[in-house]
């Protein structure tokens, strides 16, 4: 029932954590990045290659040349990789490197890129928009699989509203409604969500406890040097001190998934 | 370093579940539901005796003598009690009775009740406002402790947004954030912030394993007949359930309360 | 149909422009001011004499010797005076002062005090509350004529969102949509819709175009030295020109107010 | 200062009024509507072609044939027209045949279509996403301009809050906020600030006072048929109402545009 990313499953019985850095900036940044995550027990390698611009002064990624990097970590460290598409005409180019297709929370109104990306056959990492309620980004989903593409995960990345501590506001219930409402994997990006590292910990394991089926974490050989979310990516020790953290969790979850709605 | 409520310690070494019904209705009602949650593990009996009316033609709580019912229920179960206080002029006579006294939701910003509850040596349970920042929520705490009561508990209960799946929206990362500026204990409201029955068991995991020092919960004996707040409340059944389900991650949470941010 | 303060009369013919400083701070402070406005063409003064604290340590008023200079300026220029009530308790001696009672946003939801303002017999400006809907404002007009207090304008003073260039987001709809659902007059204040001197302006013309039956503005001799909300306090000359800028929309704002769903 | 469409100047001394139907459903309607709203003295048509749509069953426009007819239509009435365009590819053929290329609020952060649109040498109509600040939306027209385009026109038509009553919430201060940010003309859309027939008169009449540099409107010849945004579309007869309804606002607004601050 769960969506297959390479060898690896997000939905099935396994809680699967995706990491790396927000944007790959180099081959020694992206090729050490992924060989410690992986040895930390990562199972898919995230990084941007094209990435969104918040502005027009920000990094705008490697591209094609990010791409290559990417492969080339998949082959080091055997981890596949999702990376983001941002318009129609890169998914083609795109989805020949990538083992899973980001679609990211800026991209969750842009139907010209959502009909390539339903049309490429590549599993998906739908992100939720930052004002989406869950109603709109499940018919989201169900436009991808009328598409022809069935193989969604969900992510909730948080939400805007008045809060201002934290990047953004975490919609932690958001996880079981998806579930329930799409009957698709969902995982929790808690980077995005927080915007910082002192919380991706704590927010981690509440995502593990409610049910998700996996989290998506940005780490950074040297965050106080990224090109962008220096302030939210993790060290390789916090990242390891991370999949620490999380593991007894992870342990008992077992099930919780499938009942989530058992006592109700 | 926790608040005591009459044996009880909140912030400790043991995590807390309060429950009880949302308004005290009958004297059959609360003694039921108090020893239906004693048995299943709740430690503090909670139950509104004036109720904060939403609209005008709302129920409006059966006064003194709710109080009294609370009593007796704290008689026969050993449980002590928390109750909502509404207005200034009412505090004096509710802290006679009651083990700790609730500033709920609205009431963040009525000055004359904060001071009357400041003054009155009873431990305060401080719920945050819809709309309230985590830094507002930490001001009023101090404006307790600048009163003369240090014994604070705070309570994350969801905020407004512009999501209308649930009743609220659960900020499930106030709860190390709210920890982290204050010091005090916090506890979360699944039942508030949710606003959904099948949503509570999943949020108060996520509830314990991001550290939060307890639950408070609306249980009733028959929901679908409750006078407010029925479609949040558990059964007896149910809130057993919730016990058993919270239990593994309440028995590895052990330390993670103030090692909050050691990872970071 | 329009509710009488004194001898002017909101929700009539004339569109109403209250102003006074945000808190009455002295004697000359307040007579000085109040000549300002009445000069330049208030109707009613506002003055707060017990401040609603937004922390500890803020001003909190000067109490009753402010409702004395109140009525004070009353007598020196002629216009009747408005000001907050905090507390159930302070009811009976404000409105032995006062000419109309305003409930402030952070006391929407303080019933107490609705049912000790609905018993005074007292005009009521009752502020909507920060996060409540058109509808929550509504249903406690209704309350307040229940109670037997039929005197009641609204007012809209923002809201809170995501925006952080205002302090609120004026919500400029809600004043046709409260005037239609209560049939109650409808004020806005722009001063704390915007928090912003520069938008003043600008916000006022908005509303008397949309058929606002008056403003309530905050005005200051100093607005440096204000000890609240200087930074969206008027100087005299500023609440002057005002007056001239919004002059030109008042004259042929004439039955708007009533035809506001005349073109629907 | 102004940004030219055709023979109409936007930003300039003139009021500007655009108005036409959602999305061109049939040579008739589109006609029918462009000499109706021409009439009433509309003097830009506006019209979807290439429909954004909300959910993958909503209609999704003519596409070319939309373009032909709403050529054929500015043939027949004089008019420009503006015309969304949904994805970088449009960008080329849309600008050979509208005269104002509109960037939706979906697309804000689109960005291969915002440089597309940059390339195009089109006066753009920018609107702002529905959670996006003014600063953001801010940042959006300068990256146009860097990118070589500096014929923007920005639009406010609402933002995603916890309201319920209307489609969005009307941000009425961002008019004067965006303009004093930017210097650009900024028009306001009460069609979808409200999504209500009943609030597009006031609320426009308060888009005229608070000195916005136009309006756009939908119109349909019979909205309960429309294919889109029926409930938020105006007869002809209510156009020329709304029409007559703002005239004397937009006769003394003279001079207010550029005195916008002038009272700070």
């Amino acid at each position: 029932m769960g969506v297959r990313i390479g060898k690896v499953e997000i939905g099935g019985p396994e809680f699967i954590v995706i990491a790396g850095p927000c944007a790959v900036e180099s081959e020694r940044q992206l090729l050490e990045t992924a060989e410690a995550v992986a040895l930390a027990g990562a199972r898919i390698l995230r990084g941007g290659a094209f990435k969104p611009r918040t502005s027009p002064y920000a990094f705008q990624g490697l591209g094609l040349e990010g791409l290559r990097l990417l492969a080339k970590a998949r082959r080091a460290t055997g981890l596949p990789f999702v990376t983001e598409v941002m318009t129609d005409t890169q998914v083609h180019i795109i989805a020949e490197y990538a083992d899973m297709l980001q679609v990211g929370s800026r991209s969750m109104g842009n139907w010209a890129l959502l009909e390539a990306v339903a049309l490429s056959g590549r599993p998906v990492l739908l992100k939720r928009g930052m004002s989406a309620t869950v109603e709109e980004l499940a018919e989201v989903a169900d436009a991808l699989r009328s598409g022809g593409n069935a193989q969604v995960v969900l992510c909730e990345r948080g939400i805007r509203t008045f809060g201002t501590a934290t990047r953004n506001t975490c919609d932690i219930a958001a996880v079981p409604l998806l579930q329930n409402l799409t009957g698709l994997p969902v995982i929790l990006d808690p980077s995005h969500a927080t915007g910082r590292r002192d919380l991706i910990s704590p927010v981690s394991r509440a995502g593990v406890a409610i049910g998700a089926d996996g989290l998506i974490i940005e780490v950074h050989p040297n965050p106080e040097r990224a090109l962008s979310d220096g302030d939210q990516s993790l060290t390789f020790d916090q990242f390891r001190d991370l999949v620490d953290d999380i593991e007894p969790f992870v342990k008992i979850r077992a099930g919780r998934r499938f009942e989530v709605y058992a006592g109700a």
